[in-house]
Parts: C-alpha cells; sequence; structure tokens
C-alpha cells in the first residue's frame, strides 16, 4: 500500500470543514483592518530564506534545482517572500501596505510527535509605516484575529531595546549567547554565562529586567531610553483599544532582524508546543534589493490554533436531505433536488441504484430528512419529509419542506 | 534583486480577492451535493504518481528526497493523493465518498506564456458508486461548479466504449497511438495512421463516430453496445437536470485508468489553452494497495477559470472608511474603528504620524468616506462622516454613521 510520505498528513472532511471556517473568519477579520490576502509561490530561490535566517537554515528546508539548475526550497515560512513581493512588485504602492496571507510552510526535520512537514500560517506584514499606531494595529489585529478564532491565550509584549540596552556593552558573540539562552526561556544559563564571562554587575539587573511586568519596572533597570515615549504611547493604544497583555522583556525572538517591538501569543492547554503567534517590527526589504523599509508583522501558527480548539463540532448545523425514490420518481426527485439545493440545503440522491429500503437505510446513517418520492407524490405535485430522528412524517410541498428546514 | 522563481507568480489583493469568492462559491455549492473536502500533502511518494500516469510524468514533476532518502515528488494532480487517502484512511466509510478539493499543483517544464508551475485545481471524487445517476452527477456537479464561478463553457461528454468497440481489433500500440491523435484533436492524422496500418475500412466509421452528435448516430456506427442501456440513463438524467452539452466520442482522454464515461469543458474566448475541466470514471484504488473500486472525478484548471472570468471587479462592494483625527481624538477614534469594524464595515486608522491634511489627502485615494474626529467630535460624542465622493459631510453619532453604511 502506497502511505503519505511521514511527517505528514491528510485532512478529512470535519477537520477541513473546521480549518475552513477559522480561516475564513481571520480572513474577514483582517480584511476589516484594511489588511488584504496575498499570495506568493510555494517555493522561492533559496536565498531568500539564507539572507533572513542564515545559512543554518539550510538543513531546515526542503532544497532542490529548477531545470536551470537554480537552487529552490520550498518556503519554511511567508515573511521573506512577502517582503521579496513588495520588492518586486509593491514598491509604487502607497503607504502603508496591508497584506496578510494564509499559507503552508514546509519543515525538513525527522517526524517528531506533533510537528509535521508541512504547516499552515495566518500571517499579516504592515510595510512602510515606523510608528506606535502601526505597531499597536499590527499587535491588536493578531490578537483579534486569536480571538475571532475562538481560542484562549496570553499575549506577552516586548521591545527589544530593553534587553540590548541592558546588554550594549557586551560583544557581539555574547549577546547573540544571552538572547538564544532567552529565546529558550533559559533566564538561569544567560545569568550563569554572563558569571563565566566576567559581567557579574548585569547578573542582578538581568534578572530584574527579565522579571520586570511594568514599563515603569523595565525604565527603573535601563533608565529612560530614546525609545520610551514611542513604547508608552503604544502601550496606551492598546490599552484605549482594550487589549490584555503582559509586558515580558525577555521575549528575544530567534532572528536578528526584529528592531523593536516583539509579541507573542500562548493558547491553554498545549503543553510545550503552546506559542500560537509570533511578531514583531523588523527590517528586511533592504536585503532584497529595495529601500530600507520599516515594517511590523505576525504568523499565527495555524495547526496549534486548530488543536487549540478542539475536535468538538461548532460548525453551525446545517441538515442534510437524502432523497429516496425509484425510477418512476427519478426526474421529479432531480427537480425537488435542485430546488433543495437552489435553496441552501444540502441535498442527495442514492447514487448506488439501491432499493427503496436500502435508501432508507443508507439514510438513517447519513441524513437528518429522509425527501420520499413515491408515484402518488409525482402524481400530486408533493414529497414526504421524514424527520429521521423524531420518526415522523408529513406529505408538503417541496416549498413548504423547504420552508421548514429553512427555517429550523 | 530577489526576485520570484521563473514560471511562477505572486497574486495581489485584487487578484487574490476574487480568486477566493470563486473558490468559495464552488466549496459551498459542492457541499450542497454532499461532497466534502479534503486535503492532501503538497507532496507524495514519487511511486503514486508513476503508477497512475507512467514514468513518462518523473520529467515534469518536481522530485526530490526526504531525511529517508525517499523519492518525493510535489503534485503533479489530485485524483492519485485523494485515492490514495481513500485507500489509507477512507476504506471504512460509508459509500458512496463524496470528496472535493482546492488545491495547488506543479509541473516541473520550461516556462512559457500563461502556463505556471504552480496551478491551482478544484476537483471532486466520487468514490465506490457504479451507476448512472453516479456518472450524471459527476458531470452535473463540474457544470454546476462552472456555472456558479460564472463562466461561460461548453460541456462535451464521450464514452471510451465508443472507441474501444470501433478499434476492439487493432493491437494496442495502434490503439494508444489512435488515442493519441484524437487527443490533441487530430482527426486526420488518426485516419492516415489507419490508413497506414491497413487499417481503411476503419477511416469512414472513425470520421463518422468523430462526427456523431447523438447517441442514434453513435449506435449506428459502432451497433448497440453492452454498455449503451446504462450510457442511454445517464443522458436522460442529464437532460431531466436540464443541463446542455454536446455528445463527442473523440475525446480520449490523456491516460489509461479511464473507463467508461469521459467529459471536458471549455471556456469561450481563451484561445488554445481554453480546456478548464476534465474527467471521466476511472478505477485507480486497487494500485494502491486497496479493492478495486468504481470512481468518477474531475478537476476544474481554477486560473483559467480566473482568466475566463477576466479582471473587473465583481466582487460586491464594501464601503471603506478612512478615520481622520488627531492625538487629542486618538483613544475615541480607536473606540469607533472598533464599533464600525463590529459592524462589518472596513475602518481604517492613520498609521504614519501624519497631520490632519495629510490623512485627509491619504483617505482620498484609498477610501470612500473619512470619519473626521476633532475636538468639537470627541466633546459631543458625534463625528463628521464625510462622503468622499459626493464631497457630502454631515456630523452624526456613530451609530447613525454605521446604519447609514450598512444600508447603502
Amino acid at each position: 500500500m502506497i502511505q503519505k510520505p511521514r511527517g505528514t498528513r491528510d485532512m478529512l472532511p470535519d477537520e477541513m470543514e473546521r480549518r475552513r471556517e477559522i480561516e475564513a473568519r481571520m480572513r474577514a477579520r483582517a480584511r476589516l483592518y484594511g489588511f488584504r490576502e496575498i499570495a506568493t509561490p510555494v517555493f522561492e530561490e533559496l536565498e531568500l530564506f539564507t539572507i533572513r535566517s542564515g545559512e543554518g537554515i539550510i538543513n531546515e528546508m526542503y532544497v532542490f534545482e529548477d531545470k536551470g539548475g537554480r537552487s529552490l526550497a520550498l518556503r519554511p515560512e511567508l515573511t521573506a517572500p512577502v517582503l521579496r513581493t513588495y520588492v518586486e512588485e509593491g514598491r509604487s504602492l502607497n503607504k502603508p501596505i496591508k497584506w496578510c496571507y494564509f499559507a503552508d510552510c514546509f519543515r525538513y526535520e525527522r517526524p517528531q510527535k506533533g510537528r509535521y512537514r508541512q504547516f499552515w500560517q495566518f500571517g499579516a506584514e504592515l510595510i512602510g509605516a515606523d510608528s506606535a499606531m502601526g505597531d499597536a494595529e499590527v499587535i491588536t489585529l493578531g490578537y483579534d484575529l486569536l480571538r475571532t478564532a475562538g481560542v484562549k491565550f496570553v499575549l506577552r509584549i516586548g521591545h527589544l531595546s530593553f534587553m540590548r540596552t541592558l546588554l550594549a556593552d557586551l560583544a557581539d558573540g555574547d549577546k547573540k549567547k544571552i538572547r538564544a539562552f532567552l529565546d529558550k526561556r533559559e533566564e538561569e544559563a544567560a545569568v550563569t554565562y554572563l558569571r563565566d564571562i566576567g559581567q557579574d554587575q548585569l547578573c542582578d539587573p538581568l534578572i530584574r529586567l527579565c522579571g520586570a511586568r511594568t514599563l515603569d519596572d523595565v525604565f527603573a533597570v535601563i533608565g529612560e531610553i530614546p525609545e520610551a515615549a514611542r513604547i508608552r504611547e503604544m502601550f496606551a493604544i492598546l490599552d484605549a483599544s482594550g487589549i490584555l497583555y503582559e509586558i515580558n522583556p525577555a521575549i528575544a525572538r530567534g532572528l536578528d532582524y526584529y528592531t523593536g517591538v516583539v509579541f507573542e501569543c500562548f493558547a491553554e492547554g498545549l503543553g510545550a508546543e503552546n506559542q500560537i503567534l509570533g511578531g514583531g517590527a523588523y527590517r528586511l526589504a533592504h536585503l532584497f534589493g529595495g529601500e530600507d523599509t520599516p515594517s511590523a508583522g505576525f504568523a499565527i501558527g495555524f495547526d496549534r490554533v486548530m488543536v487549540a480548539l478542539g475536535e468538538e463540532s461548532w460548525i453551525p448545523w446545517q441538515p442534510q436531505v437524502m432523497i429516496i425514490t425509484t425510477s418512476e420518481g427519478r426526474d421529479y426527485a432531480l427537480t425537488v433536488a435542485e430546488q433543495f439545493r437552489m435553496n441552501g440545503i444540502i441535498t442527495e440522491t442514492d447514487l448506488m441504484d439501491r432499493s427503496f429500503s436500502a435508501q432508507m437505510k443508507a439514510a438513517g446513517k447519513s441524513a437528518d430528512y429522509a425527501v420520499i418520492i413515491g408515484k402518488e407524490e409525482v402524481a400530486t405535485g408533493t414529497i414526504t419529509l421524514k424527520d429521521l430522528k423524531a420518526g415522523t412524517q408529513e406529505k408538503v410541498t417541496a416549498d413548504e419542506a423547504i420552508e421548514k428546514l429553512t427555517s429550523a
């Protein structure tokens, strides 16, 4: 038997229905903020991703060659492709540019539980704005999309200037190490590292900064930095918008290209793999041949959101109708089926050449209502509508049945 | 400048909005027939596609290896993956299985105008039904999806038994050659070929069969074959459903695995690349390790449908609002923005720290209405709603503005 490739999965209809519902809700909500969807190719030139993320990412991507011998990679994320699109096709558009996407990404690694090689992200990028309002809107949108999805989560916000100010005098390599520890939430290791490199005087401030939960606490450690006014303004906007958040100066994000605010959301009940959103302000366009352009964005881990939402059916119920008939009733049944469908009712007919009683049995398994069309119904232009759960039935016109089912 | 890979494209918001609208219409319509969406991985084991389509397809696919050294291919089509999913995960489901998909596929070839390396298909597969009603429903669904999309097209239906009966005495290699000619719509070449292999007596019947446009004409050439009753029934069902079609016995489809009815749709005004749907009855499950299972399905060339629909904006108009304010009005503006969005109105605020007059200018470029919030509006709990096209404005409450915009 041929099987799906290891680390991939098939999604059957119940799951797909839930996913499409959440995808549609997120897209519609982003649209209300003026964020409109774009799509980029599933593969890009390899270089696009090494520029953003470093050569190390090559081992984490599916890489192959096109007919011209160029190295291509299945995209591991969408921010670089979206910014590449901006540089290539969007530079003449009015600023700010507000784009969102819903797309699949790929990671090339040995399969692990709950980590698939193809995964989905819903994300947004704000390009060309450099303001407290812009930063706040990106955070608000991410927050709002998760709320629209119905997931329970906490939002944590930091700013790279906090830690940069504290660690300003360290060598670049040391800063990187500290950031890597913080990124893995290993504060103690960061402190030990500082001690090992003879920077004991930073240990206590680092602990205090990581623990700071108000701006006043943060600035008490690092002083009133030049960015302070803008940072205060951004949080004031979030407060005015009713956004609930925690300040967390330990948020480091993995990559070099972030420049200012950074934020992450964590879902309840997902265990270690609980981060469902990551984002921040960054600059990337100049690396792809464009002008240096301030940007901010986020990506939602769509699959984890779906896990957090659980598998109960929260898709609105729609009545399912099976039409049961014999060869004399066939043409009339086809007309009734079309009429039901035109009115938004899911309507199936027998495709298995089943007997009348076998059709009834099949309807009992899959439908809520049976529409029975025999000789008498054809002759009188009626149908018999049977409620398969209640076991009741009545002879009505197709219009009456539609009225009943669509108002149920 | 890093560019998108050759033969790929980016889709900007206007295009994506049109595509998502058509995708949603097709999905909703398929659902009404009981066809529900599934998703399969973007890549599959190479073997899945060579089993279906022959070794020749390897040169037309993107092939690469996973960490375990297995050959994977980006899917060139979805029928094989859907049937693989059926064999792997769907065999215990009630028959018939009705699945649809909307997915991207890949072709590895030198780029040509209008042929992209990543392309989209909307398709459906009916698995486990072997009946005139089943065949007719698959055709009806394909027809209905294209009508739902709003594209103008013709539907041509054939049946492989027609040509098979006529060519029954030829060697397999000769049958294949003839079918290849017919597939490319090269009837004359097929006739010449028959002559060259000394089968002159088939030339006239082949021409008559290719030209037959009624079942009576078809059976006049090949006789009343065993399949005739079922074929007549299927067309009678299509007639009862009001489906418009042309009978065309020359439709051969490219692949060996088709078994019965075959059908294709062609759009107006697309030139040579005008086929927008292809489908038929086939058997494939047994090749993937399942039982021999009758199936029927089709795939719609979604990108060509979008080209056929043209670029005019036929997305329902939604008013776009830009809120214009100064720092004193900011918090009130945020509240109004949220209130507007909650009522489904696209509402943006300035993210560029623009002056009042620069905000007005920007609104003129992108919005239909400006909501002006100055000191007086804040003090009185009102807003000034300006119709940017008419140039008129009025002072109203947010509720009144919402009422006006949502009833427009």
